[in-house]
C-alpha cells in the first residue's frame, strides 16, 4: 500500500469538508438512517456515543457487542433493543446475517481494533474505528486492505475534524488568514487515575499517553500543517516507573515539515493542564484551549476582528452522521483508514526516536 | 574549571535573591555610587541602559567606550561627560588609570565580549557583560578565569532574574506552590529586519536566534527548573537560506532534567508572537506572556487566588544596582559568569544535536 506525502489538501480535509457541505441534491433520502452496532460498551459508548445516536439524523443504534452479558441486559432495557441485537465477541461474526447493521463502530481497547475491523469487513459491514486506529502501522495497512477487499468504507473517529473551531482553524491555515504557518505548539494530557485500567497495559493499549491522547496533538499539527512531517525527535520521561512500567507516561516531540514548519508537542498521563494548540503564522496567531475534549472548545486569535468562536456541538453526532452520509451517497469518507495509518507512522517514528536517541524520518 | 550540576538553588537564584533582599545593615553607604563605563553605544546602551543609569541609586554613568567618535561627542553633550571620559576601543586599556570607573558594562556584539572582558579585568575593573556571555563555553571559562585572577566580579545581564514576575515565578517553582514542576514550554523570537545587521553575521554574533533570544527561553527553563538539563534534542528549520546563510533562523529544542521535568522551547528570527513560558506543576499552572521584553510582563496562574501580577519595573536599574550593591558589600553577585557558562554549555549541546541529529548530553 502506497501512502502519498502531503495528501491532506486533496483527501483528508478536502473530502471531509466536501462531505459535510454536500449540496442538497446529494443529501440522503429523508428519514433514512443507517444502523450502527457498537462494539465495546465502556464509558465512551455509554456516556457519549449512545446518547449521540439518539440525536443523529442519518444514524441509529442497531445493535451492541459486549463481552459482559449483564451490560447487554442493561443496554436492551435502556435502548429498547431486541434480544438478538446483543452480540458477544464470540458470536459477533453472525452480524453477516443481520441486515439491520450497516456500520460497526469499534470502541474497544486499541489492541482489538485490528481483529474486529477484519471481522466486521468479512461480515460485509462498513467500519468506524476509534482512535488510535491500531497498535502499529502494519495493523493499519491490514485493516485498510480488509475493508477495500470487502468494498466497505473504513472511517476513523477523529471527532475534532468535525468540530467547528478545529475546522475554522484548518481554514485559517489553508487560506493563510494569518500568513503561512511557521510553528505549531500542541499538547494533550491528563493525570490518569486507576492504575489497573487497560490504558496502562501495553498488550491492550499498545502504548501510553502518546497513543491515547498524544494522537490528538499530532492530528492537530498535521491538519493545521496540511502536509506530512519529514522527521521527528522525541524525549521520554517517567516519574513513576511502577505505574507506567508498560507504557509511556510523558513524551515530548518535535517535528519538521516540508514547508519548514516546525511543531513542538507534549503528551502525558502524569499531569493536567495541556489541552491546547497555538499556531504561529507570519502575520498573526491563533489557537485553542481547551481544545480536544468532548466539549468546552475555546479559540483565540491575535486579531480581534477575526474571532475563533462557535457554539458547542456534539462531535459524535457530527462524525457518525458524516460517515452515514458518505455511505448513503457512495462517497469516500475522510478521515479514513489512510489517515489513521499516517498518524501511526509518525507515532512509530516517535517511539523509534526515543529508543535510538536520534532524529527519525517518518 | 568545574561546573557543578544543579547549582541553582544554592548559587544563581539563591544568591541573587539574597543580594536583593539584603538587610538594612548590609546596605552600602548612602549616596555612594559606583562608576560604570558603557562599552558599545548601540541602541541598547542608548535607549535602555543610559536612561536607566539616571535612575539608579548605586550606579552612575562614568565613561563611554565607542568606535565612533561622533557618538562620543553626542554622549558627552547628552550626559555631561568630560572629554577624557570618552574612550575608544584602542585606548580602552587606559581605564586602568581612571579611578572613576568601577564597572565596565560590555554591550558589544557577542564576539567582542571575551576580548573586552579580559581587557577590563586586566585594567582591574569589575565586569558586567550582556547576554549571551560569549560565543563559546571556552570563551566563558577564560572570562571567568580572567576576572577571578583580577579579583574582580563578573556579572551577566540576565535582567529577567531581577524582574518581579520572573522572581515570583521562580518562587512558585521553588516552593512548589503549584506542585513540583513537570513541564515548561518557553519560546522567544521575532521577525528580524535589516539583513545587514551584525546579528546575522556569525563572526560577530556567534549564532542566530538561539544565541540572541533563545537564551531567554533557555534561562527561563533553567531558573524555573532549579536544576541543570541532562540532555537535549533539537531541530533547525530555515525558510530563508540567503538571509540566514550564516546563523540559525528557527530552532526548536527539548530538554530533560534530572527530576524528570521536560521543557519544549522555540526561538526564531522569522516570526513574531513567541514571548512566553508556561509551567505545569502537579497541582496547577502558571506562566507569562509577554515575558522577556523590556516591559509589558504579564503573568497568569491556574488559581485566581494566587495572582502573578506586579507593577512594571526598569530591569536595567535593578540589575545594575544589584551588581553595584554586591560590589559595595563585597558579596558574590549572581547571575555570575558561571551562570552564563551554563547557558553556553546547553547552547553548544543544542547546536551539536542539530549537527548530529542525536540526543546530546549537556
Amino acid at each position: 500500500m502506497r501512502i502519498k506525502r502531503r495528501p491532506f489538501l486533496k483527501t483528508a480535509i478536502g473530502a471531509s469538508l466536501a462531505t459535510l457541505t454536500a449540496k442538497a441534491q446529494d443529501a440522503p433520502p429523508a428519514g433514512k438512517k443507517l444502523g450502527w452496532a457498537l462494539v465495546g460498551l465502556g464509558s465512551l459508548s455509554k456516556n457519549q456515543i449512545a446518547p449521540a445516536l439518539l440525536k443523529t439524523q442519518h444514524s441509529k443504534l442497531a445493535a451492541v457487542v459486549t463481552g459482559t452479558p449483564e451490560k447487554g441486559v442493561q443496554w436492551r432495557e435502556q435502548y429498547g433493543l431486541a434480544e438478538d441485537k446483543v452480540y458477544s465477541y464470540e458470536n459477533f461474526d453472525k452480524i453477516i446475517d443481520d441486515p439491520s447493521i450497516d456500520v460497526v463502530y469499534i470502541v474497544l481497547p486499541n489492541s482489538m481494533h485490528h481483529e474486529f475491523t477484519l471481522r466486521a469487513a468479512r461480515a460485509g459491514k462498513h467500519v468506524f474505528c476509534e482512535k488510535p486506529m491500531a497498535n502499529s502501522a502494519k495493523e493499519c495497512r491490514e485493516m485498510i486492505a480488509a475493508c477495500e477487499a470487502a468494498n466497505r468504507q473504513l472511517g476513523i473517529g477523529y471527532r475534532c475534524q468535525f468540530e467547528p473551531h478545529h475546522r475554522e482553524a484548518i481554514r485559517f491555515a489553508r487560506e493563510q488568514v494569518f500568513g503561512p504557518l511557521q510553528h505549531v505548539d500542541a499538547g494533550f494530557g491528563f493525570a490518569i487515575g486507576d492504575p489497573k485500567q487497560w490504558r496502562l497495559r501495553k498488550d491492550l493499549a499498545g502504548g501510553g499517553a502518546l497513543m491515547d491522547v498524544g494522537v490528538y496533538a499530532l492530528q492537530a499539527c498535521r491538519y493545521l500543517a496540511g502536509e506530512e512531517p519529514l522527521e521527528v525527535v522525541a524525549l521520554e520521561t517517567k516519574t513513576d516507573p511502577v505505574k507506567f512500567a508498560e507504557v509511556d507516561e510523558t513524551i515530548t516531540w518535535s517535528m519538521r515539515f516540508p514547508s519548514g514548519l516546525t511543531a513542538n508537542c507534549l503528551t502525558t498521563y502524569h499531569f493536567n493542564g495541556r489541552d491546547d494548540f497555538s499556531a504561529y503564522g507570519t502575520k498573526g496567531r491563533f489557537g485553542m484551549k481547551p481544545c480536544y475534549g468532548y466539549k468546552g472548545q475555546t479559540g483565540w486569535t491575535s486579531d480581534p476582528k477575526i474571532p475563533l468562536a462557535f457554539p458547542q456541538t456534539d462531535h459524535f453526532v457530527a462524525e457518525m452522521d458524516a460517515f452515514s452520509q458518505a455511505i448513503l451517497q457512495g462517497k469516500p469518507f475522510e478521515p479514513s483508514g489512510a489517515e489513521g495509518l499516517r498518524d501511526l507512522l509518525v507515532i512509530e517514528a516517535i517511539y523509534r526516536s526515543i529508543a535510538s536517541g536520534k532524529k527519525e524520518s517518518i
